[in-house]
């Protein structure tokens, strides 16, 4: 692919000042102001005309040497005395212009660094986060939360309760999986046999199916809760709590539970019931539920006064490529977090409850239970 | 964020035709021509107005009912008789305005899937590839390859070698790891004990350390291929063709090999003197020596007339992440290829091979061999 | 935990002879047959005594200093005339014992590199594999292959659908996905919009509904192949070579396409009457399908003799993370390969074509098509 | 691969008793005690023959009909009246024998779910690890800690900075680019230009520079410390508490920092006069660090009472990938955490506070400082 040059003769550059160069002062070490190179085109103002520097690269120095010959310079190569570029200004102002006809960055056009939009090294802001769940509360908002097994595997259960006891969950929508592993969980202590500090258990493999049958035999989810067979983790606390909750079947279900949607144009249209109403939306360790949601959610929320703000949607997965996904199938609003299911929720519980005391209030949902 | 409305009353909005209506004939099928909708706020023109329609979603059909309320309606839902909108224009042309205050897409700014810039989703073109391999050779260009060691264990050895021994590699930049499985493998058939089929064997895991002490005692890979120690693979296609490479240490190396350069300032140095000629990059499977190439490299080529061309870069990784972080550290230029190396290096050379043929030439590095 | 230490009593060990130690010739370089060290505990028998050397670690030599004191030293830190110890055997039986009461590798009870099941690092046998295809057909077996849709997305359409029109496909068992992206590509060139250059294009969002409902206004896959609307790919190879596919319904199907069962329960049971036929499976690009797929298949099959054998099981997916889950979820018998659809389908194509002129037969599906 | 069937002969199994069948007394209801199957060869007594069940599949039912025949049977599709075998024991003591000639789980030899080693879904068990890191420092043990820049970028800067001011770590061992985005975060609030919050900012790309460049200026970290160029993080607490830390360089550095090593042979050296100390080792965020260290890590601790126990060795990382590369390099006593390194050092600095206020002590490092 072609580049153009800069159109030099342009009066603002035709007019630039010459680039200021100040010695080094000891080996290995710049004048403070330095010019930071990157590794686009840059054109230097040397004696009112503009140069190329030579042997080009990011985060070097440009050394003008003693035949008066420009180059990009490892700041450990540079010695003392020799004349290093200075200033910050990239659009030639300081007599340095860097040329970007492709911008890297396509929102500053600049040269920079951690441009990504969902990445592991990029830190998780659980005091946003915090805030903005508990606006949703104190404004009677809806926000919905999606949810894969591996948060029950990970035992976030405790977690996941509090945040549907406390009042910060509008409807839970989730696949089978997530309720057969929470109530084995309840029943057994295990999630497909697999104990809370993560041993497979001798004879482990059945209790899954023993624990859906013992819900079949009960008729419903509300029924077990009523009869003790489910003494707690987060269906208990949707039913105890009057949390709504829509359980949509898949292929891969064991049982499946009584109270599973098993055809999916009900279950597609039992969700949408919830996304309409949705005005948040927490998406955790599910690529199939959080799709599926995605694809129902409205970009944004009209407010009661008819003014627009985008639909806060969080995706939280242990790798990028979900929440590329998710973008990919037009999700675009969707914010990612990248991280495990029970780390995120542990630590945003921590964060609610530090916001919760901070303004000094009780937990709403707590109280009303 | 607050979404700002569009300006209605922007007189190409103002003066817009009223969007067209068909009825559905089927149920369950939209009139051809549908309009498609995204999750961004869309206005439809009705009666000379603009409406809102309710309950909005993507991939759904604007459906008029019978007492003209304006819905979003999947077309499993659409009886046969329904005023459906049709049209493809979001810009109000039609009747029918999307809006778009933060553009989804920054390039097209309009609503679109698949528009990640790197995901395994992504078809992998090596026809192009493989024409941009041939031009470089054909130009006398200087393409340098970066490689892991997964490359080696996965036994992308042979094509590795093949692509040296014509004429396709200007230089191979590598640390100690990629040396040292090369050669046990050219010794003892194995990779850290590991044989061509994968499997772990037994006494292997001494294998490395003793291919690496038969160098060592040789003195170099260049006496080591004279002396019939090394008779095959990726070093012994170097030495024999001629191909310089630039082996690095790291502090995970084991031995090292002679020839590797220890000390990191000093490899940095040699490295550079081939980033500063390349005119294409191609980095397989490592993030360290990726990005510590990626960092050297200018993001442009200046072809001897003076024009610049961008640096074909190509990053193929198993993982988006790797891309990423090349990127987030700046080598923007970058194209990503989710795939495993031994797959890439496998097709890529049979689609060279087949563009060799199609130009009708003999391989170049191969016949000065 | 505590370690066991080895019985030093035991007859054999008692009975051992002394290390054999051998002096370095050069700075640098190990005697050949050095014994290599890994980072279990050692015991070195030295005048009839058991010693344990000194700073333990992987990958290095066992060195008797002037003062007769044993240390692991790096091979590059050892001086000619240093004794060095030589051997192989790991047992005591050379006077060298490495003790692993938790053997590292369960399989081998020994120390060695590369024992994981799933890795991008391990070799990819293609010949096997299309020995194992050739052969399943020649048998008349009954493979079933089980896709995502990222196989479509990335163009291995053309290949999937060879495979499909020569007899290697007993069924294919698919969700709504995968046939609307290779509908829509037969149509309209695109996948959700996506070029197969990988480019989004402009106005493309809504093609993949106009693609499903072009099949809706036709009624079914078959009428639509019959009527010409569908001309080429996957499901148009099934159509026309009478191959049997399943496509089921998730939470995050548009349309969805006439054919796709929608009750979960039926899906699965038909499903099922391709599961209790399959001799073997190959499960590409999808976690859902591949553990549904998993769950329903037997580790085994009876042959007509009623000897039985492992039922192959092949997973491809760009990461490890999906074949490590399937085998969580008890298909223990998958055989992992970390790579990217296009390319998998692409390479098993041109080895089934080689190992089909090896054999001199012609493609028995295609000659009976 | 051939499976050998079970021995049926062998006394034990040829006096075993009939399988025990209980009707179902509702649809789609289990009796309790049904025995739930596997997908691995089975054989039920009845009638004191031995059969194998039709339709094999896991999580199902064996399922005796009115004619006599036996089937498994997923539970939905039992119905009243049905004869279901019931028991637990899967060596033919009940009457229903499993068999696994290559046992699935090779600690086990049983069918099990989720019996992979690291994994995402795996709950991480943060109590565990806060009391054997509490439990070496009130020992006086050395844990050494190996960090990654992920750790910087994600901010847990803070964290890191709190357990090497109270005591808990014994060295800390990383490389050029840690103390870089450490140093950037003190003196200008970002790390390679992005704020704390995630954002790239203008001009930041430099600031990574500017900040090397100081240090250089200064002499040395501890030298910039002491002149206030760096105020606070990690490298400031290290240097103001005592702890040693080793930095080795890359090929990917920049600067580098004074205190950095960087000829790699020098570096290993002084790595490994911590590792031949080190009684835990805590591997965070990086795969050649956490590599290079296990390379040079014995598996094992001799206790001054010449007892061993297992080094505990703890690696973090995003991707189960890394973790398994360590396992595959010999490393085979690592406990994989697969979390973001922002969020585990959270988490973990507070179960050691918690841990900390249970024991009633005070900080000691802090009581020290």
């Amino acid at each position: 692919m072609k580049i153009s040059p800069p159109d030099l003769a342009d009066p603002r550059l035709a007019a630039a000042p010459d680039a200021r160069f100040v010695a080094a002062t000891a080996d290995g070490v710049l004048p403070e102001g330095f010019f930071s190179t990157s590794n686009l085109p840059t054109y230097v103002r040397i004696g009112g005309a503009w140069r190329m520097p030579r042997e080009p690269r990011m985060d070097s120095a440009l050394v003008l040497d003693a035949s008066d010959t420009l180059w990009v310079r490892e700041g450990r190569h540079v010695r003392a005395g020799d004349r290093v570029a200075v200033g910050r200004a990239e659009d030639g102002s300081e007599g340095i212009l860097v040329s970007a006809p492709h911008a890297p960055d396509a929102e500053s056009g600049e040269f920079q660094f951690m441009t990504s939009e969902v990445s592991r090294e990029k830190p998780i802001d659980y005091s946003l986060m915090a805030r903005l769940l508990l606006d949703e509360r104190d404004r009677g908002g809806y926000p919905i939360w999606v949810t894969g097994p591996a948060l029950v595997h990970s035992r976030a259960r405790a977690d996941m309760s509090w945040f549907v006891q406390n009042g910060f969950v509008g409807a839970l929508l989730a696949g089978n999986a997530v309720a057969v592993h929470d109530i084995e969980a309840s029943i057994f202590g295990t999630t497909l046999g697999m104990s809370g500090t993560g041993q497979a258990t001798s004879g482990g493999h059945g209790l899954h199916m023993r624990a859906i049958n013992r819900v079949r035999a009960a008729g419903s989810i509300r029924a077990a809760v009523e009869q003790g067979i489910i003494k707690d983790g987060i269906m208990h606390a949707c039913v105890t709590h009057g949390v709504p909750f829509v359980l949509t079947a898949s292929i891969r279900d064991d049982g499946p539970l009584p109270d599973v949607i098993t055809d999916m144009l009900a279950a597609q249209d039992t969700m949408r019931r919830h996304t309409i109403k949705a005005t948040m939306a927490i998406l955790i360790a599910t690529a199939l539920h959080a799709i599926a949601t995605g694809n129902m959610l409205p970009a944004f929320v009209t407010e009661p006064d008819g003014s627009m703000r985008e639909l806060t949607t969080i995706c939280v997965d242990s790798s990028e490529f979900v929440v590329s996904k998710l973008k990919d199938r037009g999700t675009h609003q969707a914010f990612g977090v990248v991280t495990n299911a029970q780390d995120f929720m542990h630590i945003l519980r921590l964060y609610v409850e530090r916001e919760l005391a901070s303004r000094g209030g009780t937990p709403a949902g707590a109280a009303a239970s």
